[in-house]
């Protein structure tokens, strides 16, 4: 398989349907069955060719999607990059799969032109809609001027892109795929998805990331229509949504909250859409309670998995979004495996645990990378036996139905039991007393780690240590209780998303001493 | 991916869902977790290990479906016999694979008695539920008392089953089809079925054809229920639709009518049934009419494609099942490509021809056949560069729909010119005074071959050799009209499916000289 056969298809199957909207701009699967190999013999003119790699640094743009098939038509491989990185951060990541043609739009033209300063043998290419600064190639002149060429033919177990991740822990690292990989993957995401015909999808998440990425692949597998917008913003989405009748867009909660909750909401003609898919957590009862009153035709759908896993693994459909009835509890779940992808639940020692007990989530399929480029250590960690460790604890119950409980990093390690701190996390917030608690592990000469616990009491309760340890044993098993309790006034320290920040908690314990992770 | 991953996808998914249904026996996927790894298990202690092929020669049924699963998980392939074929004709097929164990029915026990002769060293298990003969082993004991056996992972491009076609033009073929394959035809035929959710298929034809084996396969994926029916029978089949919900189904268009005009059709309620897939011919007006207005939920959806394909390659969709307005054609085509099917239409030098002309259908995907067991020279003939040659010849209109018109050994090359016998068939009827015709290529020392035709004229039509070329050359090209006519009063020769046996009537011209094809 190859993913320029799915602009072959979109053509066989659409050849008079719009492919792009862009702004003002549309073009037909005709037009592009035109423009890409024109664009690619471009490329090949600047040595893109035997898997050279492209990366894009620009906001999404129609010429961004040409790009995803442009890439492997010249026979090279792609390198969408994070908008939101420093230069420095794609400084590293051009270096790292050495790029022979940087894209950079409007937006990205400095930073484009800074970058190129660091690497004389990359070429850059302007792909924004304003004048093309000195330096770079102008993206629609290649498209107009260049021959076409045939397609370069790079395919099955070939490389065909690389996304870069992480950063939290170190560098950058570049997920690599192969076209099978993806190839796959979209054949596995229309199986997912609950109707494939006439799809009609708006973006607004940034190409570089799997949510888009995805969408930039299968919506051309069937032959829909790309709507391209350049960031989220409510009044843009809704105005997209009415103009083209989108029927496919992928949000995260928040995002469809700030649509419900803006004045003009009720100014469009928003039924078009169908199918919202959405991840990072879960769905709200108050929000889909007024979804679903304000646009009955809206059907979300959970999807849980990471860059590493092809950007899913799991999902939650719309008929289990229940907040009554036996299966309520599902809507705390991410749903269960999407075809083709197995999930299972991990011990330390890397066996599979009894169902229902939690562990580290690890899942294998034919969609999902084929390493880290150029670190095959990291890669080793992360990719055993063939499959993708994700990091994330969690835990599976009788009927497949799987819940994100913890990072793996957060887990204690006492006595040779795992305890994830989640779990004693709720049997302190189950205490009146207190308002906020974290658990972590601290060293222990006995237990190698000992479940410890911080505690913010609520204003005026008197509680002790004593107390709530043996509330916990009430509770939950000895071993996972507290072995000790500290108690503080001040809020305990968040980061960006809301989550309580337990490595600079854990930090005062750890001086001086190597922790496991 | 393995097939034996779809059973685990089962059992995650709906483990208390029944899985199959056969007469009064029902059994849930958690029951086949239990039950296939100890069939396995015992397969594996008669020598099926490393590829080597279990033969199934049986009517369909509950056990059936589990040696889809249990074979690989043994460490062995598949063969499911044509219930058809003489004994001579499988014995060939068993030779061809050398299978190592054969499981016959009540129905074949005998010949599987007479096969186990010509084989010594090969095993025999009774899948039926009479009394098991003498000699053989009973399918139920062994998965009774038998110890369960971890999985023994094939999986990936290793060989998964081998299916029997052909006989027409020689001794059956057999055509090979890895893990890889059919796991990816599964979640792309999941990808171009309108709906996914609870499923519960029922069967009509043999497991030995893909139209059955396939659902066998994306049914489990999909968590379904797999219900059996021995063979085609109108009550049994709406029993069967109405008493288990049954959501699916392959039937050919006469069945439906059979269906349709049985005196008991109103006594059931046939109404779970969604997704109706057809092939081997077009939908009849009539029927569709009738079936539309007496059960208004039925959706129809045509599949094209061969064995050598992975049994589909092209869908007509639901909507697309039109009679009147500007896509009313489409009802006479065959659809578009399937996602990740490239279909193209080729001349004799394997080139594309432009869009509309007809050529041979040949088509690529991940999904085909690996090739011909032990037969490379077929497999080079058929597997041409990736391409599966399918010896049907068709066009392809601009917006992607495939009409298959003719059989490539049919086509007559005439001065380096492919003339197709359908086109001047047409243009030969189109005549008041024919009632029958033929068009068939003759040796021809100017020509290589010549157009001849052989009219049955209606009874008192007078009309001459001259005024039918005449009244072709009005409709088409010189070089595609009949260089000759020959005139019978007899009704042409046909065979069981009603089409003109023309390699009889070709037979005649070419005594003593070798025809191409």
């Amino acid at each position: 398989m190859q993913i320029t056969q799915f602009l072959r298809q979109a053509i066989t199957l659409n050849p008079n349907r719009i492919a792009t909207i862009c702004g003002d701009r549309q073009r037909t699967w005709s037009d592009l069955a035109s423009r890409i190999p024109r664009v690619a013999a471009a490329l090949h003119g600047l040595s893109v060719s035997d898997g050279a790699y492209v990366a894009v640094l620009a906001m999404n743009s129609d010429r961004y999607v040409e790009l995803f098939y442009a890439v492997p038509w010249a026979g090279g491989c792609f390198a969408p990059m994070n908008v939101r990185w420093s230069a420095a951060e794609n400084a590293h990541a051009l270096r790292d799969c050495g790029a022979v043609v940087l894209c950079v739009d409007d937006a990205f033209a400095d930073q484009g032109a800074a970058l190129a300063a660091m690497f004389p043998g990359m070429s850059l290419i302007h792909i924004g809609d304003s004048a093309t600064p000195e330096g770079m190639l102008r993206y629609e002149t290649l498209a107009a001027d260049t021959a076409p060429m045939p397609d370069a033919g790079r395919g099955g177990s070939d490389s065909y892109a690389v996304f870069y991740t992480g950063g939290t822990t170190g560098l950058p690292k570049g997920v690599a795929f192969s076209h099978q990989a993806l190839c796959q993957a979209s054949v596995a995401y229309l199986a997912m998805l609950p109707e494939t015909e006439d799809l009609s999808f708006a973006y607004v998440g940034g190409f570089f990331h799997f949510s888009a990425a995805n969408a930039a692949l299968y919506i051309t597998l069937a032959g829909g229509t790309h709507v391209v917008l350049p960031k989220f913003d409510p009044v843009l989405m809704m105005q997209a949504i009415a103009a083209h009748r989108v029927t496919n867009a992928v949000m995260v909660p928040t995002m469809v909250t700030i649509m419900l909750n803006h004045p003009e909401f009720d100014r469009y003609d928003l039924t078009s859409l169908r199918t919202l898919v959405y991840g990072g957590s879960p769905m709200p009862e108050q929000l889909m309670a007024e979804a679903t009153a304000r646009l009955p035709g809206w059907r979300f759908w959970q999807i849980y998995g990471m860059t590493e896993t092809g950007g899913f693994a799991t999902m939650l459909r719309w008929r289990e979004h229940r907040f009554d009835g036996p299966t309520a509890h599902r809507i705390r779940s991410c749903g269960q495996p999407a075809p083709g992808v197995e999930v299972r639940i991990v011990g330390a020692d890397g066996h599979e645990v009894p169902r229902g007990a939690m562990g580290e989530i690890v899942m294998r399929s034919d969609y999902q990378m084929s390493g880290y480029l150029n670190q095959p250590a990291q890669t080793a960690a992360t990719l055993r036996d063939g499959w993708v460790f994700s990091g994330d604890a969690g835990r599976m119950d009788a009927h497949g139905y799987l819940y994100v409980e913890d990072r793996v990093k957060d887990m204690i390690v006492t006595g040779g039991e795992n305890v994830f701190s989640v779990e004693v996390e709720r049997a302190l917030f189950s205490h009146p007393a207190v308002m906020q608690a974290a658990v972590i592990g601290i060293p222990s000469e006995a237990w190698g780690e000992a479940v410890h616990a911080i505690v913010v009491p609520r204003p005026g309760a008197a509680v002790t240590e004593a107390d709530l340890i043996a509330h916990c044993r009430r509770l939950i098993g000895g071993y996972k209780c507290p072995k000790s309790i500290t108690f503080q006034p001040d809020p305990l320290p968040v980061g960006p998303g809301g989550k309580v920040k337990k490595a600079a908690l854990r930090a005062p314990f750890w001086i001086g001493q190597e922790r496991r992770i």
